[in-house]
């Protein structure tokens, strides 16, 4: 089982509007509503990919009751529905394109921990002229000191079951920010592969508990490092405590600075389409790789296909399986002959 | 008891934004909350005139929910206290610039109708920088006949005990155009003075059906008459078959035609402020005048001042009650002389 943290989970909703004109009256056109926060993306893509996953974190009042609506529904509802017998070809629902190898959906386990606090909402505001998306995120609830120990406990608990953890996104108010070094060094002294995915102090903090592996973008790590400089930034948040530095650099691929070496991973072209997400997609590419004991050249080709995938989904943050599985062979890795 | 018909309403969450840049990303720095559509907005404004009032229409899914809980929080929440025993003097939460005269907020009763959809939400995005407000509005819930007829019944039932109705704002997805013009035929077959505030084909409809009045604003008494001579297009819509039609001109006041006279009347002075909710409040006024038996300039002086001092409010749709009874004598009246 894979562990994903989400501290500030989210109810993402989508609003279309036909164009958005600031400080006029607009008609949504169209909405969508999907439980949302890095965590769990990553275990949305995780289920896709057959692996048993477990999200916690915190959720809370009606926002929070309806997330974990919609994730109880989701292993059935976002990933490629499981081959079982004949019906599946005659069902009007079924997703011809998926080939048959794709793997069943895993299911996804809530283990939230409930708060008093509302879960915030974050609204992805689609002008559908330009295609250009307004981004609105609610700050989050404030989480007292009890909650943040009920976390403590559970997340101490489900280690003892997990094969990789990761700890992703921002920290809700209340909640110190050294959070997540708390819970670095919690799963280090489980034996836990740890996965670390924030930014900011949070990142700085957590960086410093030693993780396994960290995914900053660029300008996280330029913000981290104070360099722009792809190779001289990712060198830099390695000697600040993480053992392998994955960067995503968007449409030119990820570097990955680990004890093994250095490699550039690419995607065969670049794409158009809608980033939401692809970190996320990346973020489970790796951790899916690293538990089915791939290779760094593997896990990285892996993440790289994943999150083009999800670039050329029509929907954000999920990934288009049959581009995923098309772009796969086709990604290019070079390892860099220099030392890490 | 005065019913408030509110087909379409909706949770209103409002953003405030340090600043809004479309296609960037926004951290809300507050929010707040409440029930809205326009017949709850006039619900709250009559009870804090003293009136107590029965709200109808639908509500559902978990943003129907939190609306029902916000709304039964309201009498106590939004209205200045009653000055009841000695208690009122020391209290830490009593208004102290609400003068001693100001009634006792009365009782806001919730007879809406449970439906299968979600309730919409509406967000203001305000820039806190300019105080400019962007406006995303969620269509509403399709309602099914079934529920509509549920309505139909519930509605027939409060009208028995009604003073007064009014039926106000836009209709939710499925209910059919002529809506509106049904409900005005069921008040007025059930000899209750009936208010119709809606705009475009459903307040068209809903003329036909002879309502007792209609206050339409500059806007949409344009789209329903083609004209926007203020004087011309009241008088066309009164032949349209409303018995009176007061159109509210924004900072120029009101004009009413009526069976009985035509009058102007006019704010004080020009005031700056945020005009939401200004429309609702005159509703309130006109209503709770023709309830207490108020001749029309009355009536008017009450929803101009009421309608101002909301403008005035800091938060909006509120009104601001030490404003409102200060700008209520000062209101100017005027009758023309020409005919009706």
């Amino acid at each position: 089982m894979i562990l994903t943290v989400t501290l500030n989970t989210a109810l993402d909703l989508t609003y279309g509007v036909p164009e958005l004109v600031p400080h006029a009256s607009h008609r949504v056109s169209d909405i969508s509503e999907r439980p949302g926060g890095k965590g769990l993306n990553v275990a949305r893509v995780l289920s896709a990919l057959g692996h048993e996953t477990v999200v916690t974190g915190f959720a809370g009042g009606s926002t929070g009751a309806v997330l974990r609506e919609l994730l109880a529904d989701l292993p059935s509802r976002d990933a490629a529905p499981a081959a079982s017998g004949p019906a599946a070809d005659s069902s009007p629902v079924a997703d011809t394109s998926a080939p048959v190898s794709s793997p069943a959906p895993a299911p996804i386990t809530d283990a939230l921990v409930t708060v008093a606090g509302n879960t915030r909402r974050t609204i992805a505001v689609v002008d559908r002229t330009t295609g250009d998306t307004t981004q609105l995120n609610e700050p989050g609830p404030l989480v007292s000191a009890d909650e943040w120990s009920a976390l403590l406990a559970r997340y101490e608990e489900l280690l003892t079951g997990a094969d990789a953890v990761a700890l992703c996104g921002s920290l809700p108010p209340g909640i110190h920010v050294g959070a997540y070094a708390e819970l670095v060094r919690s799963a280090r002294a489980a034996g836990v592969p740890v996965l670390l995915d924030t930014s900011g102090e949070p990142l700085r903090r957590g960086i410093a508990a030693r993780p396994d592996l960290i995914k900053p973008n660029a300008d996280e790590l330029a913000q981290l490092t104070g360099s722009r400089d792809p190779l001289r930034a990712t060198r830099d948040a390695r000697r600040r405590g993480a053992h392998a530095v994955v960067a995503s650099l968007g449409p030119d691929g990820m570097l990955a600075v680990t004890p093994d070496g250095v490699w550039q991973a690419s995607p065969p072209a670049k794409v158009l389409g809608n980033p939401t997400g692809a970190g996320d997609s990346a973020v489970a590419g790796l951790l899916s790789g690293l538990v089915e004991g791939l290779g760094w050249p593997d896990r990285l080709r892996r993440a790289v296909a994943l999150s083009t995938a999800t670039v050329l989904s029509p929907t954000a943050g999920d990934f288009d399986r049959a581009a995923y599985e098309e772009l796969l062979p086709r990604v290019g890795v070079e390892e860099h002959t220099t030392a890490a």
